[in-house]
């Protein structure tokens, strides 16, 4: 695995080689973004099974599932791939035969994020070779946070469309919002535009409102942690400053996700409960000390000074200009979500 | 003077002998804000006049204003104070009236600015006590960036209402915006807020939209670099996006300033240059290194990154509830403006 807390100063991949390894990269942040973090889960689970005794291989198992949603226990994607992982302990019958299905389990698990960031990508791309169409220019998108390859396993949520947009020559530009307090935006999603070759500028969460009003942010692309079925959007802090923005520029407010991560059961966002995260993370940044040569944090703020740290907030359906899915593309309401997600679809019957 | 740079690691103090000590600690920011800067220039012309030879007094002074004035060349207020101070030279006779001359104009320019700020304070403290009135409990306020008294002698613009509530026994506390790039809300705001006393905690420039949505921020104040005549303000990169969730959440949204800072030749602000500043401000964070017991900088970018850094920002009339200034409250309307600013007070006649 990349080791995410090195970037972008250094490029170190990790090996893991038991499910000790995997807890450890999980809980350090390692590796981190909700799909990355299942996957990483169900090759965890792979390698307790090739690591685990002939006498008791269903009993270790069960401990390291255990073990592995303890580690981030508010982590959906990590459950769900511990859960499907214990399935295929139940069913397998022998260690032999479980350590080939958890195997196949965690690639199909890696491929199906992949695909569903891919589909992601191919509904959003119309939506900037449309602008592109219209002013025959380079098309600005601005993005919050990451939610890129790196959180994704590859093409991410938000940037799968830009993503699609440069590899079939759109000319596009992404202002990457630095994203404090852990910077998100400045170390992860720079470096992984960066690396595709995406034209971008990191600025601070500070200024794009005022892009947008000289005209030069054509839209906005953000992730989202939790979609309500009525449309409202919990993501980063900050996410809900952007949207004021964009609708008061009429600049185009999109958020991709996956369907799964649309709760279903929740009608209004502002009934979440709001993460309040280490202040720490607040009162210092860390970054690379060219004089030392190394990463170093420090401290902006005068010791003891409170802090408050907020982990999301609540981007209202009204501000949003639709959703990007990998069943395709929907308003921010009750009605079209639950008519593009809120009944099987025919394959499923 | 305070070393502005050091704050709030240490509380270092500079003795300031020369107009040449004084243009360095202009260049170099160990004194910021408009009205501090003007009142150091005043002082440095003294100061020049105290050192000049009895053969050259006035060639001096002269060479030594048009230095000043080099120092910062948009500094409004630095010209200002070199200016009159130039005044006072032609006038004065001798040079050792010139000096005492030059002397009783600088402590008159600092005690018009603290003048100034706490007649904005008594006409913004009703703005809070009708807010405690109302809700019987501490008053929950908002602001960006540094408008206190480290970058106008004393009280402040923005924070002049806030420190006459405090000191009158009226509960408030400061939601204190960290303003990156330059972080000048985490290191000089919650600084100078602590020294008084007044409760406050730090949150990133992200997190205000939440907290108003969240309903625990009873009202803005923030500073503005120019108003215009229609109301429109221009100020730190990021109000705008803090005027937005205001409006948006119904929170009352003031801007505190000294009637000098309203441009009546223009009408709207989005004709403003806006300052694009070095993007290293943005590329690093300057603070303490725990483990190095010093000050460092770090970088948070990978090298060669490209970054924008815009410096303000433009909060529409539209999105502002009241300017509160030395000579009263009035709506961010050309006629409310026109009215109290417009024409030449009685007393000046």
């Amino acid at each position: 695995m990349i080791d995410q807390r090195k970037l972008p100063f250094a490029l170190e991949v990790m090996d893991l080689l038991t499910v000790d390894d995997v807890l450890v990269a999980i809980k350090d942040m390692v590796v981190r973004g909700a799909p990355l973090i299942g996957v990483t889960a169900a090759f965890g689970m792979y390698l307790a099974a090739r690591n685990s005794r002939e006498n008791d291989w269903c009993g270790e198992l069960r401990r390291a599932g255990e073990r592995l949603v303890s580690g981030r226990p508010t982590a959906v994607n990590l459950k769900y791939a511990v859960d499907l992982a214990m399935e295929e302990v139940d069913l397998a019958g022998s260690r032999e035969r479980m350590i080939q299905q958890l195997f196949h389990m965690a690639v199909r698990l890696a491929e199906d994020e992949v695909n569903r960031c891919r589909k992601i990508g191919e509904h959003g791309l119309p939506l900037i070779g449309e602008i592109h169409g219209r002013k025959g220019s380079t098309v600005n998108i601005l993005t919050h946070c990451n939610a890129g390859w790196l959180a994704c396993v590859d093409y991410g949520t938000a940037t799968a469309p830009v993503y699609l947009a440069h590899d079939r020559g759109i000319p596009v530009h992404v202002w990457v919002d630095e994203t404090r307090p852990r910077n998100q935006g400045a170390r992860l999603t720079a470096y992984e535009l960066g690396e595709h070759g995406v034209p971008h500028t990191v600025i601070t969460d500070n200024a794009g409102g005022l892009l947008m009003q000289q005209g030069i942010v054509d839209m906005v692309i953000v992730g989202s942690d939790r979609t309500t079925r009525t449309g409202d959007v919990v993501n980063k802090i900050g996410t809900y400053l952007k949207a004021l923005a964009a609708h008061d520029n009429r600049v185009p407010f999109f958020v991709a996700l996956p369907s799964s991560s649309i709760d279903m059961k929740m009608a209004e966002g502002n009934r979440t409960e709001i993460e309040n995260r280490d202040g720490q993370e607040v009162a210092s940044v860390e970054g690379w000390d060219d004089s030392a040569g190394k990463v170093s944090t420090v401290r902006i703020l005068k010791e003891k000074t409170p802090v408050a740290n907020p982990g999301f907030d609540i981007t209202p359906a009204r501000l949003v200009t639709g959703l990007i899915t990998e069943k395709g593309i929907c308003a921010a309401t009750e009605e079209d979500i639950m008519s593009l997600f809120g009944k099987p679809s025919p394959t499923c019957r």
